[in-house]
């Protein structure tokens, strides 16, 4: 199988090393930076670098253009103009509903592979960076078929789950679970910053909560313009959405009705249990909360205690106080054995542990 | 010295174990609930406890009104009729604006001690809750100096930090960095529930992101319930401003600004970065993170390894694959040297390490 892989960063470039590892395919590489394509060829993930697009598709059974949102529009056409009439071709875009309506060849299958936001570059090129993702195609009514099977196969041999899903519902999803959050996590540092600095304070008023909140505020301007333009429509229905559950709040607050803000808080508990759980594999997630003091050997003591009782911890989070003195750890296991298993370790060492 | 401590649960029994400890103080404990006042003579956490506010109060010379917010404006002036004409009175409240406005007695000052939300109940009191932490005291014209001193000097004893702020500014910091950020995330849980169900997935499609951005979704609805509604003004000032800020976000995205959009999303990393280094003792925090393979002793070893190098880590955060089969720690660390310290340790045994 020959692969064309048109942009080599860090998805092209992961996409090359798992293709040439586990399925032994022939990558052929196209990158306008020079500099991409040399570490490329210096790391083994191209077998060869074509200079230019005709040159890469030349023969090739799958296309997969892995170039920033933002320039996909007017290079998906150039590609599929390009590459072979038995070649599949697909994006790996964070959008896929722009991309769709612009395309109506048989041969186009977008595709958003769930993983890999934490670096860019070739450099960071890993085979098994899809191992366990999710790995969206949006399959039209036009698409062949042989052709879809062939992604399908080819997504699967590189470690990650292919799931069909249709561009606007994609975008819907990826709308309200990753774009509108980051969005919100902007204003609320924008809004935060902005009562801060008129009330004077420099104080240590913003907590563990606040930081989690906002973890993703100001994430990479670059990638996140492309993202949020390409996705403008769901975003603007987000958006909207939002604040009209904004101002019901605002109206059961105003009212002073407590026992419909109790109801509606949790309502919000039940929903983010529902959310988070059936995300997960392999059965619910138990939160643990240990009380330990701050200080070097004791998240490692605690963590290296658990793995010799067999615990592998699906996510921790360490909450300090304000003076960085002391702190609670927050373990999440997989199912409820393991829960138990994790709080009596625990406790015959002397920590406490509570259930949220 | 003697102190009344009226409500006996986690914040109430802290204060109380921290006072007998650190300063040798009398604590007469009064609760309506019988098994509280159980637990707090068990534990320790008394000297004796009253039947009555009256008997409670006796003699003191502080008060601690350590009751929920929603019963304060009943509690507090029944507690300032029986208390000495000598004695400081001072609630725990998360708002400040409401029992200062209804309340003129020279004897009363409001406080907030930014700690112990984990976990309720006099069983899990601790002398060493206040360690480090910010005690907000709200003093008025009309206090008394030697009373307010007298607590100021209390409160340092307890091992936190004493800081006076007006209570509207004081409701408006915590508008923004605690109460809204619970706002928002119960909208975002409930905003991404409906999309999800509406558009039939049980798919993985939340990630770490998302969890971290709804931790605090549907948090005790007895304890936020009253706070929203002690701090209503606040936060519906806060709703109207997020959501003004939201009609300008919605403005540049419908006119497809990418370059406003930049500018504003790269504002809010600047606001965050601000906000999340004032708040930290020790100066600014680096971030690194490290890929890891998920499975048992990975962690532990690694934060293992750093303690032996002498990192403390202020924050650490691991973000699992999908199928948890690999993932990316998180670590924060204090200082540039600590920084440096951190990444040489962890180069050296081979790990790959980013500052995002």
């Amino acid at each position: 199988m020959r692969i064309a892989v048109i942009g080599v960063g860090l998805i092209g470039g992961s996409i090359a090393l798992a293709a040439r590892e586990r399925v032994g395919a022939e990558i052929v590489g196209h990158d306008p930076d020079p500099e991409a394509i040399a570490i490329a060829c210096d790391r083994g993930v191209l077998d060869r670098a074509a200079a230019s697009l005709a040159g890469a598709l030349e023969g090739a059974d799958v296309a997969v253009i892995a170039a920033p949102v933002g320039r996909l529009a007017e290079l998906a056409p150039r590609v599929l103009a390009a590459a072979p009439v038995g070649c599949v071709v697909t994006d790996v875009g964070s959008t896929k509903r722009q991309i769709a309506g612009l395309l109506d060849d048989p041969r186009f299958i977008g595709g958003h592979p769930l993983a890999g936001a934490e670096t860019a570059g070739v450099v960071h090129a890993r085979s098994d960076l899809f191992d366990g993702a999710t790995w969206y195609l949006t399959p039209a009514q036009h698409t062949d078929g042989i052709l879809y099977e062939r992604l399908h196969r080819l997504i699967g041999a590189l470690g990650a789950h292919p799931v069909a899903i249709e561009p606007d519902a994609h975008d819907a999803v990826m709308a309200a679970v990753s774009h509108l959050p980051h969005i919100l996590a902007n204003v609320l540092v924008a809004e935060a910053a902005a009562v801060l600095t008129s009330q004077g304070e420099r104080l240590p008023a913003t907590g563990p909560s606040f930081r989690d909140a906002t973890r993703v505020a100001g994430a990479n301007s670059a990638i996140w313009t492309d993202i949020y333009l390409a996705n403008r429509e769901a975003l603007l229905a987000r958006i909207d959405a939002v604040s009209a559950r904004l101002a019901e709040v605002r109206t059961l607050l105003a009212a002073g009705d407590g026992v419909e803000i109790g109801a509606w808080n949790d309502r919000a508990g039940a929903d983010r249990r529902a959310l988070v759980d059936a995300q997960l594999a392999g059965g619910a997630l138990t939160e643990l909360r240990v009380p330990v003091p701050n200080r070097p050997g004791v998240v490692a003591g605690l963590t290296l205690e658990l793995s010799r009782a067999g615990v592998n911890l699906a996510d921790l989070a360490l909450y300090p106080a304000p003076d960085m003195s002391e702190g609670v750890v927050a373990l999440w296991v997989t199912g409820a054995e393991a829960a138990d298993r994790t709080e009596a370790t625990l406790r015959a060492l002397d920590f406490t542990v509570y259930r949220p």
